[in-house]
Order: C-alpha cells, then structure tokens, then sequence
C-alpha cells in the first residue's frame, strides 16, 4: 500500500488476493463469486478504501481536452448532441476536439487513432464502427452503442421508448399498428426500440406488424407496403411508429399524397424529438430524447476516469410529445 | 539576405527599400503606387523571389489544430459549416478544436483567450462579438464579419445575394416588393443583403418598403406591419425578401393563416440555403450560401499564414434556389 495516501482499487486487490476486475465488479454491485465478494469486502474493510468519485478523475497529463466523434453534424440530432456535449465541457474548463466521420467506419477508426496520439483525456464517441478499436491508453464513453463493460454507453431509454410509443397510439385509439426501423446494419441501443413497441403491442393484445430496413436498402419497400395496404383510400392500419423523426416526416408526406389525412385517418409517432428551428415545434409527433442529460451524463461518465467503476449501460427517460401527427 | 536559403518577403523589401505591406500589395494585386510597384518587381527579379504558397504555412510551433468559434450548433447553418470546417480540416491533417459561444460576447472573449492560450495554429470565428479582440499571437479569420484589414473575413456575396433576391422576384412577375431584416445590432458584412436588395429594386423602378429590427426586439412589428397591409384578405405587396429563411418560413405561415396563399399571392425569398434534413428540399425559395467553398476558403486563408498575404474580404457567389415560396 502506497503510505500515507488513500488505499486505492489496486491496494484493494492486492490484500484481497483478487483481480482488479473482481473488486471493480464488487464496488458496482455486479454479481461474483461468493468467495471473491467475501474476500473484497473484508479487504476494503481492513483498508479502510473509500470509492471516492473526485478520486476517479484522471490524474496523469491531463490536457483538459476530450474528442467528440459524431457521423456528422448534418443530421439536427448530432449536432444537438455536439452543441451540448460542447458547452458541458466548457462550463467545468474543458475543450472539445471535434471529429466527424461522415459514416465511414475506416474514417472513424482514423479519428481513433489521432485522438489516442494526440494526448486527449477522453473519448466521447457516437461511433458506427462496427468494432470500436479502444484500447486501454484513453478512457472512452459512447453513445447509442454499448461495445463491453468496460466502456460506459449512455443513450436515451430506447426501449421504454418504444412501449410509450405503441402505449400513447393505443391510448389515443389505435386498433391496428405498424413499426418502421431503417437504419444501419450493426447492432447498437437503438435497436431496442422496436422490441419495447411490439412488447407493448402483445400485452395490450393489439395487433401490429414490423419492417426492418437497413440503410444499405432505400426506403421504397416502405412505401411500396403502405400502397399495398391502401383499400378504397384507406389505410388498413390507423397507427405507425417509425424508428426516427426524419422517417416519421417522410411517412406522413407519402400518405398526405395518397389523400390520407394525419392524424385523422392515422397517427404516426418518431423518435429523437427533433425541433423546426424555424418554427421552434417539434416535427411530428416524438419520443423525446433527453439530449442536455444524455450530454452532461456521457461527460460525467468520461470524467469520473475508471471505467470499470461506471455502469456499462446509462439509459435515460425519454417522453412523448404531441407534433401534430397524433390527434394530441 | 538568409544566406543559402530562398529569398523572403523581408528580403524583398530590404531590397527595394519598400515596406512588407507593400510587397504584399504587389504579390497580391492590390493597387500600390506605379513607382512602388516596379521597386518590388524589379527586387523580386533581382533576388529570384518566388511565392511559393506552401512556404506561407504556419511555421513554428504547428499543433495541426484549429479552434472554431461558433455561437452554437443547434442552427442549421452554422451546423453545416462546422461540419464542412471540421471535414476540410481533418481532410488536411489538422484537428477542430469547437467553441460555442451561445451568442455570449464574454463567453466569446473567454474563447478566443482559451484558444489563444493552447496553442492552437489560428482561429476561424463567426463571431458576433461588438469587439473581437483578436491579438497577434494567433492567426485569425472571420467568417461574415469584418474586423481588420490584417484579419481576413470570408462571407458569401451577401450584396450580390439582395440584388438577385430582388431580380428573381421582378422576373417573377413582382411588382411592389418589402424587405424584412432581423439580426444582431452590429455590422458585419450581411448588412449588405439589404442594400444589395434595395439597389436592385431602385435599378428595376420597382417600389419596396424595408424593416429593420434587431434581435433585442421581437418579429411581432414584421407581422403587425403584414396585418396592417391586408386589405380584402389581399396583401399590398406581392414579394418579399427575408434576411434569412428561418424569418422567410414564418413569415410564409403567417401570411398562410391570413388565407394568403404562397406563391399564388405573395412570393417570398430567403437567405442561406437551409436544406430539410428529413425530405433533403429547401425550406423555402432561397439565396443559398455556398457553404463547402466558405469552409474551404477559410481554411485556407487561415493556413496561408501571412494573413497580410489575403485579401481582407473574400465574398464567394451564391444561387437562387426554388424552394416552393416562389413561382418557380
């Protein structure tokens, strides 16, 4: 034990005969052994160590600089995100390195490797590799994606997004419903969001049928279902959740065009709660994500330091709110 | 002379016993005396001088980084150009360090001294500080404002953009035009949409009315004065050019809830090209701002170095785009 400091997590192991990993799990309430808990905890008495957050800070070459790596700041839910994850950083002094990755997965393996040379403290990554390669050298958190327990993911509560979203179009009368998902092809938190709504859909015993596209696909084979399902100027289903705003607004458009009325005739709910900055509205009906906390707490999570001594999984309540394609 | 190594600028006026300034001049093409000019042409014969665009790079102490100083990400248009900055950036080896300032001209100043401190190789700003204290320890350029002729500023043809707002209204048949400008109460250089505007309709013999207001107030005196000007559900004016296309989409919903119908009765243009991120159309008919070539030029005007080397004022050309606020 270093003498005359605090006993860390390391001093912990060391008495307790165990590995890091196992005291870590221990501090976090993840189950182990009994032997090994029994063991942890009798080191952690006899030392008298103390989980200190302020102590989780990083502590060698700090640089007061975290990289932020988002696709682009082209979609309005990435640059909300970046604009908040930015002012976050500079209320408690730090600076944000900006890298965008256009989608491309070689691209974000780059921006990796450049914030892991360039003495950053953190990685703060919204990231579509489809293997994130973080090593040990930087502390990271990502958003959206969980890549293992020892990188912390913070994204909104997609799956109780999905039940709220199937829970309030049954609630304002639907009887029949559709879920729409395009997006890429790896899988990441986002994804949750269609089994929370077809969860939904079976215990309040409404019928619903799902489309899974990925971006790889264009969106016609949506369309070209909805054409399908037009009797007589009528669709045959009186709700839809689809797995973003920005398809939620194109779905909308499409049956405008077909002379259905929304929401009359059907309510359709995204999700991300993107707001017109013209109008300051919401786009169309929206599960909300809870950006400025999903920000403040990606940030916390990156500075508490250890990793292992965060939750892998922060998921943050979302909720509905009315954008004029639900009757409210 | 540096003994063994390429002539310099300083050479060049050491020689021609002239100031830098005016060797600038000459090798950029600005107006100097005749007698001048040949003193520097005839040293830089003399002495083999040659421009040589890569020498002008940053040279000591060259970090690759660049600070961004942007009010903030959630307007699209300055989303979309932090994102080109940041692609541009990256494509050359260089890291965007952002900072938003929220509008905040003290956030600002403590941003430009964060940036200045931490060694960043120089400063791209849409600032709209009253006072932008730059100093020269960093090199700086501005993007839409002008602050000093060692400063260079890059906009788009924010005047030639007014002219055409008003030519394409006229060749759409409008025959009594009106001007809305709403922004911060400092000038910089999108002021000059509405000279640009009113000019062309002085030219054309076309009559307009203008309105300025400044952030401080509210949009209510734009509408008020509209409502003023109906009479038998008919607008007096019969095209209208807003200062950007957030006010244009509001103005447009306004004169919609009064039963005027957009373009029928009213044309409206805006200003800056905001595209739709969920349909990929233009919010309204529009002056685009050609954002990519802004983020382009202003990179490279920043790295050339020698900012006494650019042109103070790069204004880069725009486009009319139909956006369905106009006939066509």
């Amino acid at each position: 034990m270093n003498a005359g400091n605090a006993p860390t997590m390391k001093d912990v192991a060391r008495e307790a005969g165990v590995s890091l990993g196992t005291v870590s799990k221990v501090i976090n309430g993840i189950s182990v052994g009994e032997q090994y808990r029994r063991k942890v905890e009798a080191a952690t008495k006899k030392l008298g160590y103390q989980v200190n957050n302020y102590a989780r800070g990083l502590k060698t070459n700090k640089t007061n600089c975290v990289a932020l790596v988002m696709p682009s700041l082209r979609h309005p839910f990435f640059a909300m995100l970046t604009d908040e994850l930015t002012s976050c950083l500079m209320r408690i002094g730090y600076r944000s390195l900006l890298m965008t990755t256009n989608y491309d997965s070689v691209a974000e393996k780059n921006c990796f490797q450049l914030a892991q040379q360039n003495k950053i403290d953190g990685i703060i990554a919204l990231s579509y590799s489809p293997n994130l390669e973080a090593d040990d050298s930087v502390p990271v958190v990502t958003i959206d994606r969980h890549f293992s327990a020892n990188i912390p993911c913070v994204s909104s509560d997609n799956y109780r997004g999905g039940e709220l979203a199937a829970e309030k179009l049954i609630a304002l009368g639907c009887r029949s419903l559709l879920f729409f998902r395009i997006g890429p092809n790896i899988y990441g938190e986002v994804e949750k969001r269609g089994p929370g709504f077809e969860n939904a859909c079976r215990m309040a015993k409404v019928p619903y049928q799902s489309l899974f596209l990925s971006d790889a696909d264009t969106e016609a084979p949506f369309f070209r279902f909805l054409e399908e399902h037009i009797q007589d100027g009528k669709l045959e289903f009186d709700g839809i959740f689809c797995n973003s705003d920005g398809l939620a607004v194109r779905v909308c458009e499409f049956l405008r065009s077909r002379e259905i009325r929304i929401p009359e005739d059907v309510q359709i709910i995204g999700y991300d709660g993107i707001v017109d900055f013209a109008t300051g509205r919401y786009i169309c009906s929206t599960i909300v994500q809870p950006v400025a906390e999903m920000a403040q707490t990606a940030v916390k999570a990156l500075l508490s330091g250890d990793s292992a001594l965060s939750p892998a999984n922060i998921s943050l309540p979302v909720y509905f709110a009315p954008g004029g394609t639900t009757r409210e």
